[in-house]
């Protein structure tokens, strides 16, 4: 687990705002090389969201290898020694541009691996880059190939600027299913063996994330956790006729119905397993005072995820209910009938689909256990699955990473980026901080109405362009914090 | 609403057990010509079966007009006058064979529509009568064109016989969406036009019921009713991240749980909604008593349809569960992520698909009007969406019909019928008795291991061949029965 950016109620770097005077924001910058770039950006992008690196689904195992050994192409036209690293699971695209050892090194990490997209729900086919004015729509745009690709456009600038870094791209194809080999192919890595010098690192930068608003630059200091898992509870052998056996058959849906609701209030979403909260951190009033600076609206939270209501009427309790609360959450319920109308069947096996967020210091392992105890007691015969488990995150704020990070995206987009709690879960950071023992920046692009797993994903011009030249101004400041001993 | 066959607490017609001693179990009776129509049955019944008559599928409307006219191809054989009724929705078949004014009128009712199957789930392809030994299998063999041939073949021996009897036919396509343009259609035939003369009739035989236990002859004097309905509820125009918003967005799903578990309680089947039992008829000590003798066991009711576990452990509260309760059922809850694993989304959308089962005097209209109500103080932005309603039933015990189908049962089967009472619903039952005004008479064949609206239905000879020769006996029965002035 990261350190805790609150050691003391009012902690120096979220309280200080100190963009320094002779980097202010200057228009020019921001139409210089960058924008001649958007061309080879979007074929970039195309070469990669043509893929359909669906990482959830077996049968596109060949399209998650094909994305990597494009991943490779890109890293390699840009100067870098590249290679498609196997693991257990789905592969590891490691990319080095190694320019002198007495440089610091930075590792840049994205993920290459998508979530699924059904075609008939999309307004564009979603494996096909598709541009409407300043916009690209298709699955992976925003999360996470647009933003690995202005991460990679940034180090080239950065590189014609001379800058005195060494870089490191580490793709990952698993991120959307959890990360499930990361952690021992980066262990390897780190190790090193005859072959490999072990894998070094003195800082770490990730874009992942997302800004609470557009317009309103935001930079994470912390990602919730997850674990995910589905409840099961077969009754029969076969669906079987209301009329005949209603009232008398079990109905796992309406049982599991039931022990969603003694899990959690659907309506506040208050978890209602003992001790769920137990392991919660309590935020200060200082953290809740600064998290209300991350320009959170219940208006426009509602309009850019196209939300027709929400659970609370204030813009507090919302923005605290994602970035501080952990959650419980239905993504889906199987079994019986599911097509137009009515067929009166008692359905035989449902299933339920559930996560629950978690926040520091709630540990997966813990909570897995904790919420399969409840369900066992309350549900003898359901079985408990496990999907997957994420630590949630605090960043490390003690060095000067978090500042050059801030510095960085105010040159960039003109506004003092606001200090924010993700509400998403990025496994692979914990695995790094973990591992590599470096800071972690979390410099992420996408907006609210990018539809980041969401049908008509898309990606922008504005938010490419000016997270390129975020990247590039933050590598030049890298390339001036002394390398760790 | 038919007249209550309890209207003191020992009704003769079920205590008596009035089997006649000349018409005793005669095996010889049995192995006669019934025994030689095999082929033929086969024949019929596959003429049927591999019409995929789906009457809930809008895309099946072709096959739906095809099996009616199949239907009048066979009874045209018979010798009927055989024409498709159209109607506001799916025809209906009507076969008339008017021997005689003088002789009394039996209409026959069955249906030729089924429900769906899904090919992947069956062992044999649904829409093929496929035969393992003394069974057929394949959609609609048990529910309910296998019935309707072994009357229609019983028919044929009756008149081979020298019946005095005319025979009406009148086969359904819309049973399995709750016969939406039955009772239209119905009283247009009833009125009669200057084409075509009032239909009229002395008695009606239905056979789409069950015995609760093969081997164990049983004729149903009630039928559960039906109401219908979908519970959906949008929270916004597109499925989120749970990462993202989780916490503030609101979860339809698990909203829609919170409103089933509101509605009832899964485990004991109790509904829970106000006023939800309060036109339910009591129950007689005389008739559970009667109820009883059914053969009802738990053990073989959970082997005849899979069941691992049911609600009660006694077989009484099965029994009545089934026979005497209504019933709250949930068939389907549609919306968020149905693939493997999960996808962390909330979803925008959730549909619940319902149904209660009603016993008399619960009216569908009432009990609709009931729970959408109460759906709505519970969820304000659900919509509640009526998709259909059946009455419950009684038979009218009062005249020498049942008396004749237990001695017909009787000779056929060789077993002195049970009386119960059946948890499914037949719309058009309760149609004919309001629009023909004559006694019905329910005369099923279906088994509990022939999966009635389940995979792999089948149907098997020993019922079809005992039950042709049922027919034939009822059939001869009627004759004698005076006609109604």
């Amino acid at each position: 687990m990261a350190a805790d950016p609150f050691p003391a109620p009012a902690h120096p770097w979220y309280v200080r705002g100190n963009m320094s005077k002779r980097t202010s924001f200057s228009k020019s910058a921001l139409d210089g090389r960058s924008a001649g770039l958007r061309r080879e950006f979007e074929e970039k992008l195309a070469a990669l969201v043509e893929i359909p690196s669906v990482s959830m689904d077996p049968s596109r195992r060949t399209d998650v290898d094909k994305v990597a050994r494009q991943a490779c192409v890109l890293l390699r036209e840009l100067g870098a020694h590249a290679e498609c690293i196997p693991t257990a699971g789905l592969p590891l695209v490691l990319g080095q541009l190694a320019q002198d050892p007495k440089f610091p090194t930075v590792t840049i990490y994205n993920h290459l691996d998508v979530q699924p997209a059904e075609a008939e729900e999309w307004r564009t086919p979603p494996f096909k880059l598709v541009r409407h004015g300043e916009r690209w729509h298709g699955r992976g745009t925003t999360d996470d190939k647009g933003p690995a690709v202005a991460a990679l456009l940034g180090a080239r600038l950065a590189l014609q600027d001379g800058v005195r870094l060494n870089f490191q791209f580490l793709w990952e194809t698993e991120e959307e299913i959890g990360s499930p080999s990361f952690q021992t192919a980066l262990r390897r890595l780190a190790d090193g063996d005859k072959h490999r010098a072990p894998l070094r690192t003195d800082s770490i930068v990730v874009s992942d994330t997302l800004w609470p608003q557009a317009g309103r630059p935001a930079i994470p200091y912390g990602l919730r956790g997850l674990v995910g898992f589905c409840v099961r509870l077969q009754t029969g052998a076969k669906d079987v006729h209301s009329g005949t056996t209603g009232g008398a058959a079990r109905n796992p849906l309406g049982e599991l119905c039931e022990l969603i609701n003694a899990c959690y209030d659907a309506r506040t979403g208050r978890v209602k397993i003992p001790g769920f909260y137990d392991d919660v951190r309590r935020s200060s009033a200082v953290e809740r005072r600064c998290l209300s600076r991350a320009g959170f609206s219940r208006r426009r939270f509602q309009l850019a995820h196209g939300l027709a209501s929400v659970r609370f009427p204030d813009d507090a309790r919302l923005r605290e209910a994602i970035m501080i609360a952990p959650t419980f959450e239905v993504h889906g319920l199987t079994g019986g009938y599911s097509g137009a109308g009515i067929k009166t069947i008692v359905p035989h096996l449902a299933e339920a689909k559930l996560s629950c967020r978690l926040v520091p210091d709630q540990r997966p392992e813990r909570m897995f256990r904790l919420i399969q105890g409840f369900v066992r007691r309350h549900c003898r015969d359901a079985e408990v699955i496990h999907e997957s488990s994420l630590s949630p995150y605090l960043v490390d704020a003690s060095g000067p990473h978090l500042e050059a990070a801030q510095q960085a995206m105010f040159e960039a987009f003109g506004k003092r980026p606001a200090l924010t709690r993700e509400g998403g879960s990025i496994g692979a950071v914990v695995t790094m901080d973990r591992i590599l023992r470096a800071p972690v920046v979390l410099l992420g692009l996408a907006l609210p109405e990018h539809g980041y797993h969401a049908v008509d994903e898309n990606f922008d011009w504005g938010q490419a362009r000016r997270g390129i030249e975020m990247f590039r101004r933050y590598f030049a400041r890298l390339a001036e914090i002394p390398r760790r001993s």
